[in-house]
């Protein structure tokens, strides 16, 4: 197996991915190829053993831009160092590809070289984000923010296959997030969605949920439209640095407070390793013709490790050719509607 | 000045809303009809001194549950305590409402007793979340799922409306929430609004927002979809009670962990008053052609007198008089629109 990895991307570019990769290939024992500006990448490599890996540097002179518009980027900038390690997943020269890039721009370049997974109309991004008892993954963030019912229905098919393959979840749960539990309440993409789902075969559909619900670990897939996934993503990260910022003012606002503080340090460290997103592992593509996974801009070494861990599992499952069949029963949900 | 108070509302019901409403009454010097089954209002009532308070009790022998559906409550349970203290808002015998009970059931029994502020064609319900600077308006929270653009106009004058009369804020700033600050993104209803705004005379529109904005402080007021809004509202209390319980956990994980958190109880109660739903006053509903606020369902004293505060400001302003010529401004930006 080897992993393309974008090393131009993110907030701290090849400094941390070149480091972070070569640490996950070792412990995972596959290949890489390092995609990037050459010069950039084989000058970060000379500053780290590699001894013992299989190792390629692929050059890819364009640069995409956080900037940049997504579909743009994908068109303009074909050599780009995301569109090139795409090109070698298209190609069979990797098994999937991880980038801390623009992650419109990787899902529009995606969706240029590898294509949908047939049968599937459009793909959506997903996360897992932590609960109080272990995580949730939630889709769609914003691929698709005036999505048709019948694109929910491939979501919650994908999201349950992905937490099965790849999460580990035996028999995942699926819930439709809307503004109360009861079958009724919603808008009226969730009141076209929620017959559909009840009526879906391969899922263990949980109902609605409310947004409180995601946190608390209610069900293990979260289903909603673009529009609304982006805006749940966006508060959840707004609302734990609030709290993360003010609990940080209020023990440091004092001297004996600053004492305290101190001794609490492992609490407090324990604490942001259980919000952190860099354990989560980064967002799946999910319903490209190929793994490809989105690593959090902010990434360090640690979180890119844990991106390509992620490709590694998300390629080694067959899960995409398990996304094959999900026209077929979304087909003998939607018989008789107006889809 | 009279407040109509639903004692039959919340969680904890008279035995907090009582001497909440006793409180209040008191701090402002204003008078209280309090609204429940009598014999269990005056049974309350015997507990706590309140002489010199101008004090009536009014029966209302029908109780709106939580369970109840919003429009049956409303219909089927005309003698309930928030339809007799909306009532009594109506025939002028009291200047304004609070209830913690059911919000639906508030505003459904709101818009049929009190109806809508003459051109405003949906009601919003607001609330008050905490920033990192201060306050932030949200509207609409559910009342309205799947708006028209125009309702969402009606809800960004209303909020900068409500913010400047009963926030105190001189010039409210009002964004609109989207999946990217970029004119252009945004869902269909966001891409109809957004130029409307831009149009629109007595706002100051700030351009969209994203979730995380919200908790920043970037703006005074956030206007969406009541689904949407929903959504953002219970996600952020499901993260913040995520941080605050797994912070709990961590701090009282070990002995000498528990020594130091003893010590820092000071800025964990500090920190628990900066989110505290009690400081926040409840929420209004906008567009009704009266002050009524729901107050939150865990409502406890110090909850119910802050929410008879912000009734008190909110019925002394004027601002309802201000939102009649709300629709005319509206006008002012959809004419030639295919509203």
């Amino acid at each position: 197996m080897r992993i393309a990895v974008d090393v131009m991307g993110g907030d701290h570019g090849p400094h941390v991915i070149v480091p972070g990769a070569l640490e996950a290939a070792r412990s995972l024992g596959i290949g890489l190829a390092l995609v990037g500006q050459e010069a950039i990448v084989r000058a970060e490599l000379a500053k780290h053993r590699h001894d013992g890996i299989d190792l390629a540097v692929v050059d890819a002179p364009d640069v995409v831009e956080m900037t940049d518009h997504a579909v743009s980027a994908a068109r303009r900038k074909p050599k780009s160092s995301m569109a090139v390690a795409l090109r070698m997943v298209k190609d069979g020269e990797a098994e999937a590809m991880v980038s801390a890039g623009h992650s419109g721009a990787v899902m529009a370049t995606a969706l240029m070289i590898l294509g949908r997974v047939p049968g599937i109309e459009r793909p959506a991004l997903a996360t897992v984000l932590p609960t109080l008892t272990g995580r949730v993954l939630v889709l769609d963030l914003g691929a698709v923010t005036d999505p048709r019912a019948t694109h929910l229905v491939d979501f919650a098919l994908m999201g349950s296959i992905y937490a099965h393959d790849v999460l580990g979840i035996a028999e995942p749960t699926v819930g439709l997030l809307s503004n109360g539990t009861e079958a009724g309440k919603g808008n009226q993409l969730v009141n076209e969605v929620h017959p559909l789902l009840v009526d879906l075969d391969g899922i263990t559909f949980s109902g609605n949920i409310e947004g409180n619900d995601i946190t608390q670990g209610v069900v293990d897939v979260v289903v909603t439209d673009g529009f609304t996934g982006n805006i749940t993503l966006k508060v959840a990260e707004g609302v734990a640095s609030l709290v993360t910022r003010a609990l940080r003012e209020e023990v440091t606002r004092t001297f004996p407070r600053k004492v305290a503080a101190l001794m609490l340090r492992p609490a407090f460290d324990a604490l942001r390793k259980r919000f952190d997103y860099r354990e989560s592992g980064g967002a799946p593509l999910l319903g490209i013709n190929g793994p490809a996974i989105v690593a959090h801009g902010r990434s360090d070494e640690r979180a890119i490790a844990s991106a390509i861990r992620v490709a590694h599992q998300f390629a080694s499952g067959g899960t995409i050719d398990r996304f094959a069949g999900i026209a077929e029963r979304r087909r003998a949900v939607v018989t008789g509607t107006a889809q």
